[in-house]
């Protein structure tokens, strides 16, 4: 049973993303309405998210949603995918660092590019933010968007995590992929709202997440229509949009121009989104992520620079957001780790 | 069976709306395939659509698409409704001036909004861009966007246009919706991208066009998030992104992030989306609207200040643009006037 599933599941990318069989996509969208969530334990999280979308769609609730007012939006660092050590961009960032050093023989003694092209992570983390936005200053602008494009596809289909040996897409939750095929499966839009650079996510968020490019928003530089040869778009060392805390639910209006009723994030950046989320007048949906699981995973909040929550646990109460808890409510994390019941 | 496919394209309208009844929709879709582009005159421009459409999507061609990448963008004003003898939301901006006037007494004796209340165009127009301007800065900005949003909706549902007295939503191509939904049916995802404002265009091109809110990009002015009482958006006196001319190429990128290869457009500031779409690898059809009927709609390219066009014209034979004749092309121009062969 959970050996078809998961075969389903795999077909299921396959067509979702190429649309090819009718017939089989409604096989496999049945199943998982048939059998939710499989990698969620029962509990009250689990629970909590059937129940809402059980009544915002079935016809003749009291609480039904029309189909093109189900927006449901998600961060993606900590929320679809695992942020720790550092920000898989943060790695996309030092490593394309190291593949430009060639063109750039002044690096070798200029920090924080030095100190990059030695592995001394150390030195790089004393030189704080400065330190980051001139790495990733560098790396992500100077060049046109399709180069840009093809350097995150080249990387994401081989760098591997430090920790746990893996591609990073597949360091993504299984219970949240399935948690998004789930909700589009009952009508709803899947929608990436990230802190994280929206070049660097748009390039395999369909094939991973099943989530095409104009239904990620993130944050940006700015780009410049450039026709001097062929036309091309360059990107610019300035920064065009920052989609993080108040600039998510204003990411939100810009890009989607409707308000999510279901959200889910994993830090004190998601909080504004929350909150806008919870003034929608249909009922409405919104939880956090908590890394509990030191294990299987992570386990951090209040004292993570990565991934910071302290405001979002403190107000959870007062306005009605879910706590996940990974290490109960998770049967499995990663896509590569055995299915099995978490220790208590 | 005409009447029987006006009766399917209302039904049509519905369900894509409200995706309520599957076999009702794929029985509209087959009637789309079976008998597509009904308004359209029989000639070059409808068998170049045809074709283009029909290569792209057929399994095995050669110059067969994945449905991923079938990406369409539209232009709005001029090109999926009139635009003349001006744009659309200057009306609403100069209702919204009277509508607005009893918060302003000043305005009585302040120029622009003086020769609005009094009725007098010739007045606002002799302002020129800066008179337009403070108009479009004091009725689209200082309010909450749902405050907002809902004064397009109840405008949008009553005023009329001036010639034709009919209502906005009725001033659209009826050839373009049927090119729309003909394009959906073909695995196509449409898009506009207009020099319009975003915010006046969301609220109503989904019952419309058939095109949902996150697949709406255009010009914008700045939000800020203010929770000091509810949280709410809040529309700034700053202009954030203007969707036009080598802005398109730019808002295609950062709102879409795909390279679109079937485009629209009528006027010069769909120039460089045109171009944008040339550079695409795979084939790719961009195409203007060329306004030649002064008897059905208004005729005008070169010589109009609204819906410019003369660098498209002269550059269309050598980048391969379709120049669609709107008076030899189109059986129908808008959906409440009578199907008829056009007057040579």
């Amino acid at each position: 049973m959970k050996t078809k599933l998961i075969a389903l599941l795999l077909i299921a990318t396959t067509f979702c993303t190429y649309g090819q069989n009718e017939s089989e996509l409604k096989k496999i969208e049945n199943e998982i309405l048939r059998n939710p969530l499989p990698s969620w334990n029962a509990g009250a999280t689990k629970t909590s998210i059937l129940e809402f979308v059980k009544k915002t769609t079935k016809k003749g609730s009291p609480d039904y949603v029309a189909v093109e007012d189900r927006i449901a939006c998600f961060d993606n660092d900590g929320t679809l995918w695992a942020e720790q050590p550092f920000y898989s961009q943060l790695f996309f960032a030092l490593d394309q660092v190291k593949l430009m050093a060639p063109q750039h023989p002044e690096w070798k003694t200029t920090q924080p590019f030095q100190a990059v092209l030695e592995g001394d992570m150390k030195t790089v983390l004393a030189g704080g933010e400065k330190a980051v936005f001139e790495i990733v200053a560098a790396t992500h602008s100077g060049m046109d968007t399709d180069t840009f494009n093809k350097s995150v596809k080249t990387w994401i289909a081989t760098a591997k995590h430090p920790k746990f040996d893996k591609l990073y897409t597949q360091m993504i939750y299984t219970p949240m992929v399935e948690l998004l095929k789930y909700l589009r499966a009952n009508g709803y839009k899947t929608f990436i709202v990230s802190g994280g650079g929206v070049d660097f996510m748009r390039p395999w968020t369909e094939e991973t997440y099943g989530i095409p490019p104009y239904q990620v928003v993130g944050s940006s530089v700015k780009v410049a229509y450039d026709t001097i040869s062929k036309p091309k778009l360059m990107k610019q060392p300035a920064i065009n949009f920052i989609d993080d805390k108040a600039g998510k639910p204003v990411g939100i209006y810009q890009f989607i121009g409707k308000k999510p009723i279901f959200t889910v994030g994993n830090s004190d950046g998601d909080y504004e989104m929350m909150q806008w989320t919870n003034t929608a007048t249909t009922p409405h949906f919104a939880m956090f992520i908590h890394h509990t699981d030191a294990v299987r995973e992570w386990a951090y909040d209040r004292d993570s620079k990565i991934g910071h929550l302290s405001v979002g646990l403190d107000n959870a109460k007062k306005y009605g957001f879910v706590i996940m808890d990974m290490k109960n409510d998770w049967l499995q994390v990663f896509p590569f780790q055995t299915a099995e019941k978490p220790k208590k």
